[in-house]
């Protein structure tokens, strides 16, 4: 039976900043750069969501779109979408805020509601600006 | 020998329906939603055909891409673009008008032609809205 | 006092035909092309409306983007997304579903309401396809 | 001699927060909805500043487009590009930041330094994300 | 009767370099920087044209569409796609080849042929790369 | 311990021409099409590379991005930006610059130093107009 790749796409806008508590502010700006701004900066973050199953022979579908970005909303999306996500975010606490812990965050998010939904979750991927994104693939 | 992905972009505006003709109106409605308008309605779609092989020594290319594009445009394009999927597409007769569906006839129609180009099919991706796409792989 | 301009994206997928009932098919085909295909065909239209107006000294906004946003959305987009813009559309009834008249048409739909925001309207801009836009500034 | 217009485009990314202090948390809530967040959030900005001026005899080009860069650069981007709009952007103490406060404040930042350039400033348009930007012209 | 503007897209992919013969090397290093390169360099070109028109009331287009791009490909994309623009195109002959002379030549190229279509050319925009673009607007 | 894959985007304006010196005009034209111009043409080209590593616990990220883009900078797109690739491109000497060659050359270029990196390169990806890409997966 034939596995087909279903992506959704979403958007969030959030502010974060990179910096340790335990180091100083020169060193860092040294590792973090810009990033370690200490009154912060945002991005309008791109999300997609890829999972992959066989097409149900009853509706064609691999999953219902509708049901699958509902629940990337209420598992991810409201919890990110106009937030400080070092402040606000409950599954980042404890996590600083890179794009890398922001994949592995969201994919633990979906993981469990997505098998539920009888599909795989393939990929999640986090666009952070035009020029830099991070994927993880469960491996 | 180093295989290398060459990835072709086409488009195409189509029209279409998600609706069983064994259901009531009221459960095509439930299962697809605004899909099951009964007038239909259509999408700009953006096909990306991905096949991989060996550069050839004498031209430096995978394959010719011109021909390529051509196989594309005569086995899949011309027959969708400006077409109602539901009614004008011989390739789709029997088959509801899904992404993935479309991903899986897109890829019967080109697996040999492209085979007959000396290179392999590697992935149909198919965009059906900026926020989702399908992809099928041939496994 | 500075006049800013304000513009609102939203999005549409609908279906529609080009063609006369008063003419043949050959010549609906002459002159409408592919558009003429008898089953129709869509796009996924996208839309901008630009309106102009002072920034409100309390809020520092021209207008309320969310009641901008929710305007357009009932004047527009919920009778043309996932519709046949020939069959389901009102405020299309008697028109040719050119992106020409689209314009126009959305135009009188936001008109009053975008001035009872206490702001202008500007421009209507309908995007059909990536190569192929029309706008309308209200002359 | 013809005008020629000249557009360059520069990112940058940064955070805010939309809510007046002299205002309850309920009406700031009210009136500023998510963009109220006590914590802030933020956005990937665009910035397109478009400039006119007959094209140099000798050049051909209506004004060297690497000093128009750096001036954006020096004026406007080093102030704002990873930067809290609220807390770290001299030019915005004393505004709400709003996309429209941010179009005329850059457009302020940038008049004098256009002239003398031999060029005269157009348009300042700041996309805050793929649904929604603002325009001043000056007028 | 109501003026809608329509806009019609196309793509040339070009080589140029931008230097002065009667300059030394160093001197068109300083003032064209990288672009002097004295092997060339390219660019993929993006050419918008906008017409403006009333609406026929027989069709109702502005103009054929179709007619508009064959026009824009037999007068400007033949002569500049995969071409360098500083040695094979006729009408840049005697011009350097930055985008405000590429604007204006292709204006003169389709002002006229533009006017036997029974509609007003309004503007010739020419995008070099993401971060640049020129526009004329017959002025 | 899980694999995150980093990606990041640069882009090169390059010339280029498609031809063998041993084959005549016709036959070159034959084979290579309109990118076989004797005077060349050029194209905004985007390379995307891909990295996967363990986020460190001490930063949170796979890499050190500025690195990687400096590296990045310094091996690829120094030597390709504003030139002309037969010509100018030590990487390129002795190879047709095909897109396939391109990004054979580019993960030459790149394989070492992000090994040193402390990471694995996995895609190397070149557009080289927004219908074609290739990529290398190092295989």
């Amino acid at each position: 039976m034939p596995q087909v790749h279903i992506t959704r796409r979403e958007r969030f806008s959030a502010s974060h900043r990179l910096a340790r508590p335990d180091w100083s502010a020169e060193k860092n700006l040294a590792v973090f750069g810009k990033c370690s701004n200490p009154s912060g900066h945002g991005h309008n973050y791109v999300l997609w969501v890829t999972v992959a199953g066989e097409p149900d022979p009853e509706t064609s579908f691999v999953t219902d779109l509708s049901l699958l970005s509902r629940i990337i909303k209420e598992r991810v999306i409201d919890h990110l979408d106009h937030k400080n996500i070092d402040v606000d975010v409950p599954f980042m606490k404890g996590r600083y805020s890179s794009t890398e812990n922001l994949c592995l965050a969201i994919w633990e998010q979906l993981v469990e509601p997505v098998r539920e939904l009888g599909v795989r979750l393939v990929t999640v991927k986090v666009e952070e600006t035009e020029n830099n994104y991070a994927e993880y693939h469960g491996e």
